[in-house]
């Protein structure tokens, strides 16, 4: 009986010895998340339906990352609704707007672990699957029924297995691989699939990197991202949870498994170009002058790639004209990259180094771009107005493309 | 011939042997400051009037500073206005959005110097006087005309002196001070006056004390705050600025002078409770939980007041439903403070340190409070709805006292 990984674990949380894609089941979720823009909506709707008690306070996980410190009344406003919610119902995991990026501090702080069923008001949920977890994004109507019943329906997912093989270059990362995967497959490349990363780099690669994978996997319309777990994730996640976990791989001979190999061996540094994530080129086929650069989010916010980033800006300037945001994806990055002195190298190169939050990514407030002006950005997203301005335009790359870029103010790949 | 150091100064600057308050004369112009804010407006009339070049390139100073990074497409709109307008006017003195408030980077850069008329397209401008200039606050066309010409009328002010003696209390700072002083006075205390701060006490103060007293002399009312310039003064001028200067002290016969003698030896910690400026009592009278603490502001985001706190701070965790904001008024506070481990005290004790910039003080952006939220801030003004909702509250307090409060919760006196 071979089946997927998604299979297994989405058998597993719905009681079942077997489960195939295609069928319709009804999974226990373990864990629940849903931040300061989806959470109001959530808790409106859970009003709605007449709930009083959600069914497990210890399951539900509330950070405050989109609209952080709040920007608005209305921001403002929904922190309370939510301060209110968190009080009401005893969620013991709740974040205020000094954490961090949703997508990282729940694998941070322990949250998440292999063969967990996760769900989270928020589309990049996705990320979690990198410690091989099955892990989405839900609406927040749907995140309501959770918060009710602890369990959702769930169409159990076809998988696409991505077979990377071949050794990066220098200056070449996790980015630049997802980045030529969606490219090649398109936006629409892996619909509704669970999107799992495997061969000899992702071994390669650290859990961060694998996060990097697994978080644009919804960017080929992927319904999940997957990495199955090895010694890195038991390492990572045995130092930060007590949760038990369970680990689950795929059979090579599932029915619904369809490989799909790539090789990296000569990967050069990627762009993804306005206004389509799919729109991706090689960086020495792009000739673009940049106004703003921000290094940060859920995709490449962590401490590794502030670290790229940080060796490629140590004793440079920013060039005059563009003017470039840092912002950690959480505090643990934050606390770290000022103990290793990176802090002191963003400042001097003259960027703008601000709190753990999502930042410019969403358009929302830190870092919003005009009409006319072009963003380099290490986050996910790049359609028409992402950003702010839909007469703007941004562009996305790594960690080191950025830092390379804001020197030249232009997009160039490192040296 | 007795006269103030404002008639001196603004009988320098229109050419002539004397001028007195009352007169309304032409002053030249020696620095002219628009912010992000107050710019698009100032540079819209300019173009009205039919303006082409402006007067002197050198002697305007544009920084962003309320609405940085850009946090709609609205502000992002302004910032490109202003960057438009600094490049087709050659203005030498730009910065952009991560040099720091205004009113920090004026002096801190070298804009200042005593003896100078100064105008800024912001209320608190006065704060400049602080080195011994004349510096005051006017509107945006009023700054499109100062533009054109390089000059404004002024009708000059008469003086209220104070004479402050007596030795500040531990945990004591001129933040009590000039809110004690606002307290005794009222916010329509000394308008239109030109208030000096003299005395002992004066004497002994930082520039940057002196800066907090200047401040805060709009709150009183007062179209520029003074402090005639000492060897203190001339140090901190000299280290930053290579602009000749002119140093003006107040003839104490002078006939439009009012002193008005303050005695400090006893002064408690104070702070301005809602919803007046001049609403102040001691801390110790005052008995409210707060939701937010902010630190920072042209008033209070100086080195010194991010020492002050850091030293209250360090070891302690800020109150579990209470959250800080601390942001350095400039890149060089900020960088200081990163030097002397002030920012590792904060994040350890749970506070977001964001970039420099005005924060919450306008209720802009950064740190926005909701309705039945209380803020205790070092900025200067609490009026209705001035850090967010209307139905919010605002208290004023020194970086101590805010420090202290954040640890407990609630608004208490450094121990």
């Amino acid at each position: 009986m071979s089946s997927t990984m998604s299979e297994k674990i989405l058998a597993r949380a719905s009681g079942k010895d077997k489960v195939e894609a295609g069928d319709i089941i009804i999974a226990n979720i373990d864990v629940a998340m849903t931040h300061d823009l989806t959470g109001p909506l959530a808790v409106e709707s859970f009003e709605k339906i007449g709930a009083d008690k959600v069914w497990d306070s210890s399951k539900i996980v509330i950070p405050f990352d989109h609209q952080v410190p709040a920007d608005s009344i209305d921001s403002a406003n929904n922190h309370i609704i939510m301060r209110n919610f968190v009080k009401k119902q005893n969620i013991e995991n709740f974040y205020d707007i000094n954490a961090g990026v949703c997508h990282q501090i729940l694998p941070e702080l322990g949250h998440v672990v292999p063969g967990d069923v996760i769900v989270g008001a928020d589309s990049h949920t996705c990320t979690h699957g990198a410690l091989g977890a099955f892990s989405t994004g839900i609406g927040s109507t749907d995140m309501a029924m959770v918060f009710a019943e602890g369990n959702l329906w769930f169409k159990v997912p076809e998988t696409n297995r991505f077979e990377i093989t071949g050794t990066l270059k220098d200056n070449v990362y996790a980015k630049d691989v997802i980045l030529n995967i969606i490219g090649q497959v398109g936006a629409d490349g892996s619909t509704y699939k669970a999107c799992e990363f495997a061969g000899q780099t992702v071994s390669d690669m650290s859990v961060s990197d694998r996060m990097v994978l697994c978080n644009m996997a919804i960017e080929m319309g992927g319904k999940t991202g997957l990495v199955e777990p090895d010694k890195k994730t038991i390492e990572y996640v045995e130092k930060r949870s007590n949760k038990p976990y369970k680990i689950f791989k795929t059979d090579l001979n599932a029915s619904s498994l369809n490989i799909i190999d790539i090789d990296v061996n000569n990967l050069e540094p990627q762009v993804a170009c306005p206004n389509n994530v799919d729109n991706v080129k090689p960086v020495s086929e792009v000739d673009q002058e940049i106004d703003q650069v921000f290094l940060g989010s859920c995709t490449n916010g962590r401490i590794s790639d502030l670290r790229d980033a940080a060796k490629i800006l140590k004793g440079k300037q920013i060039a005059k004209e563009t003017r470039m945001l840092v912002i950690p994806a959480s505090k643990e990055v934050y606390s770290k990259a000022l103990d290793e002195g990176l802090i002191r190298i963003f400042v001097d190169a003259g960027a703008l180094v601000s709190a753990p939050c999502c930042g410019p990514c969403l358009g929302g407030h830190t870092g919003i771009i005009g009409p006319g002006e072009v963003s380099l950005s290490t986050s996910n997203r790049n359609f028409k107005g992402r950003q702010g301005s839909p007469d703007g335009k941004v562009y996305l790359s790594s960690a080191a493309v950025a830092a390379a870029s804001a020197i030249e103010g232009r997009i160039v790949a490192p040296e």
